[in-house]
């Protein structure tokens, strides 16, 4: 069949349309199929997308209401979508979908230092909010690596981490309260705004990380914690990620609060020379990046250097000033695009393993990556255990495709025999909801849908995503 | 009707009996009702209690799956306890009741330094894992006054807080992972004990402060920190409770980080001294307690110490050395047994405000102690906007206790009005079920319903608790 033109598409959805564009002003309403395809899907590869029946892009929470409303009525799914900068299709649109871009609800409500708290609207870019409250003293953590494009609803949705957590942990402890526009387009406010509150069961928390499946999040109370001191960063060399490995094991158990602690592996930092000229060590098998921003970094960065060279560093190099250290962290913030570049596609593994099992992990996916005949470079927040290793391949060469597929999935079932998770911060999505029900068992896999159910009793929440 | 003897509570309960005994060993029943009763309730007053069926106290996970297989059959009422310290009547049995009690499964199944997590069942004391895990350099931060007592599992239950909040955070921060025993039987493994994971709905923190009426919490993997330098507390005598909200603003404004930030006012601060004789200053409004936990201590306390002056304290004194400082917090400690010498009964209040309005909070109080022709002494975690107004009354005079309930009642109200919660750390329970459904309002209510509904669709986990 060939593809439906302009015209034939808005005839079949005439009614939907109708009725959006009667709680909706013109320019929140996107129907030019080349422009909705470009709201497709998000970053991952290997993931289905349909074609959206419309794109809408309300500015209220009353709009949002009316959309739900409609949908509700019409049976007709949503696909709720931040920035689309995710790694798991977890925003990809299905064929007749409503997607329901937030972004342009933007607003940063409320900055409060004696509260230490923000109120904003979902569509607030990471990057924007942790400069605003930054003037008023105060810091929030959540780094996700596309941080200057995502936004604070993506970021909820699949409750994501960054290079932070190590110290600060992931967005979920940052999110205290949520008003919630729900299938059927009530509104639901849920937790609080103070420091602490039990009153009924944490459904702020059951949204975060729930990919848009349970509600459409239309404001967030933050949590936000004062600046901290400017960080320091260490770079280590070692000869083995085994080697590696326990140097971040001893940092831990020796009670040391790194800000971060961050592994590259060879191919990582060769192709972040190539695409950056960062004059990182080539000869290295393992550059691990330790930081504090503690009142004394460069004693705490003394003492870990000491802790790598026991573990068999060859070379412990700690950054001179904030500019030595800026200049680390832009070489790790740009392995990701580095890695990309080594072949036309990359599929990126989120597997969390426990931080004593992390040497295994490591060495678990240089086996598979041998077997496999494929380029897998590795980075990871090593100091959580959650490593990134990077598939990379020629998406035009079938069985290369087929290959990196199948490692891919090695990767998880690795990471999962280790005790870990299949995802550490990038959500399931479309790409591991086979997964997920093997991480979750049958009674877990069951009570899972059970929620759903009962949030989304006509499925028309974001379908076929983590289930 | 009088009540029945020992012979006929056992016929009405025969084949509930018969069925439990097929799983579990006769030492896990108890039905003698002079013991039972002594497990009819927590420590809150007011708060209905009925008479259990029997006792079970399980030792193993199968024990509990049958039981709940059993009560699932019989429709019985379940009810979770661990060490009834509770101070909302979330642990009071129902009559006929099985008042499931979990302090027999009391194992430290492991601890980690490297992964910093401990692994227990829910039976362990708090103090007991406290002292477990220090021995490996790590702690365990949440530290309920009942800590002595009150078990992990009924922390969870609770999500319950303590003095360490305004640094480490509250109970459900520290949970990674559970296993639960769902009402007909199945066991259920929730989260995770890696550092990060985002695999599907947090259930786990769907069950922590769910007060037993979801599942029955059996194992937990709770996340440690590294064991932080003593503390240095400081004393700080202000005039009124403004002085000492302003000075509690500005400190937590300024980005400070105390480990403690605690509030006597000069009921309790008179109470304390007369039950311990601790030689605290009688003439002061408000004494403000702060502590550090950093690598400088002193300074730390220097710096607060003069906003503590700018606030108009008239007298600031930061303890010399950590049994000065032990002392200190032993007066804090002993707040509430404190003001339950003042007369025969005490409720204890346990609002949480945005910090910013504690000050509004505290002279909102003294309005309604006044108003009431009552005695409410407060403490306060104020870093965290967290009172505790204890309403003292003399339980025989019938005038007083109705007083005292309206007053307590009034409490919360102001609380919400002030952007606040009914609760911070004590949990709804059977006492503030009523003000739950009004913090939570229509829609966040019926939700809250719907996701009972889909764990425990026959309604016997802790019926009557929460909604």
């Amino acid at each position: 069949m060939a593809p439906k033109c302009h015209a034939e598409i808005m005839d079949d959805h005439l009614e939907l349309l109708e009725q959006l564009r009667a709680g909706l002003p013109d320019e929140a309403l996107i129907t030019d199929p080349d422009v909705t395809a470009s709201y497709a899907h998000d970053m991952a590869s290997f993931c289905e997308a349909g074609a959206p029946a419309v794109v809408v892009l309300p500015r209220t929470v009353e709009q949002v209401q009316h959309i739900m409303r409609t949908a509700t009525d019409l049976r007709v799914p949503v696909v709720p979508q931040g920035a689309r900068t995710g790694l798991s299709g977890g925003a990809n649109a299905s064929d007749g979908c409503i997607v329901l871009s937030l972004v342009k609800m933007d607003r940063i409500l409320e900055i409060s230092p004696v509260d230490r708290i923000a109120v904003v609207e979902p569509g607030v870019v990471n990057a924007v909010l942790s400069r605003a409250v930054a003037e008023h003293g105060l810091y929030y953590p959540p780094d996700p690596s596309s941080w200057e494009q995502c936004t604070i609803g993506g970021n909820i949705g699949t409750a994501s981490g960054g290079l932070c957590c190590v110290k600060y942990g992931v967005t979920a402890e940052y999110v205290l309260g949520l008003d919630v526009v729900l299938a059927d387009g009530r509104l639901m406010r849920t937790g609080r705004r103070t420091a602490k509150g039990v009153a009924g069961y944490d459904l702020t928390r059951l949204f975060v990380g729930s990919e848009g499946s349970l509600g459409i999040v239309v404001r967030a109370v933050l949590a936000l914690k004062p600046s901290p001191p400017q960080q320091l960063v260490l770079a280590a060399e070692f000869p083995s990620a085994a080697a590696a490995c326990e140097a971040v094991c001893e940092i831990m158990a020796r009670g040391h609060v790194p800000s971060l602690l961050e592994l590259m592996d060879r191919t990582t930092v060769q192709a972040v020379n190539k695409l950056g000229h960062m004059g990182l060590p080539e000869s290295t098998e393992a550059l691990l990046l330790a930081a504090f921003d503690t009142p004394d970094p460069a004693a705490d960065l003394a003492a870990v250097g000491e802790l790598c060279t026991a573990a068999g560093a060859t070379q412990v190099v700690p950054a001179e000033d904030a500019a030595e250290s800026e200049m680390l962290l832009q070489a790790r913030r740009m392995s990701l695009p580095a890695m990309e570049t080594i072949k036309s596609a990359t599929m990126i593994d989120d597997v969390c393993v426990p931080r004593s099992k992390l040497g295994a992990m490591l060495d678990g996916t240089a086996a598979i990556a041998a077997r496999y005949g494929l380029t897998i470079g590795v980075c990871a927040h090593a100091g959580d255990g959650n490593t990134h290793p990077v598939v990379c391949f020629d998406a035009a060469d079938e069985d290369e495709s087929r290959r990196a597929r199948e490692s891919f999935d090695e990767i998880m079932a690795l990471g999962l025999e280790l005790g870990g998770t299949i995802t550490g911060e990038h959500g399931v999505g479309v790409l591991k909801k086979e997964w997920l029900a093997r991480e979750l068992g049958p009674v877990g896999l069951e009570m899972q849908r059970a929620v759903k159910q009962t949030f989304d009793p006509l499925g028309i929440l974001n379908p076929g995503k983590l289930f």
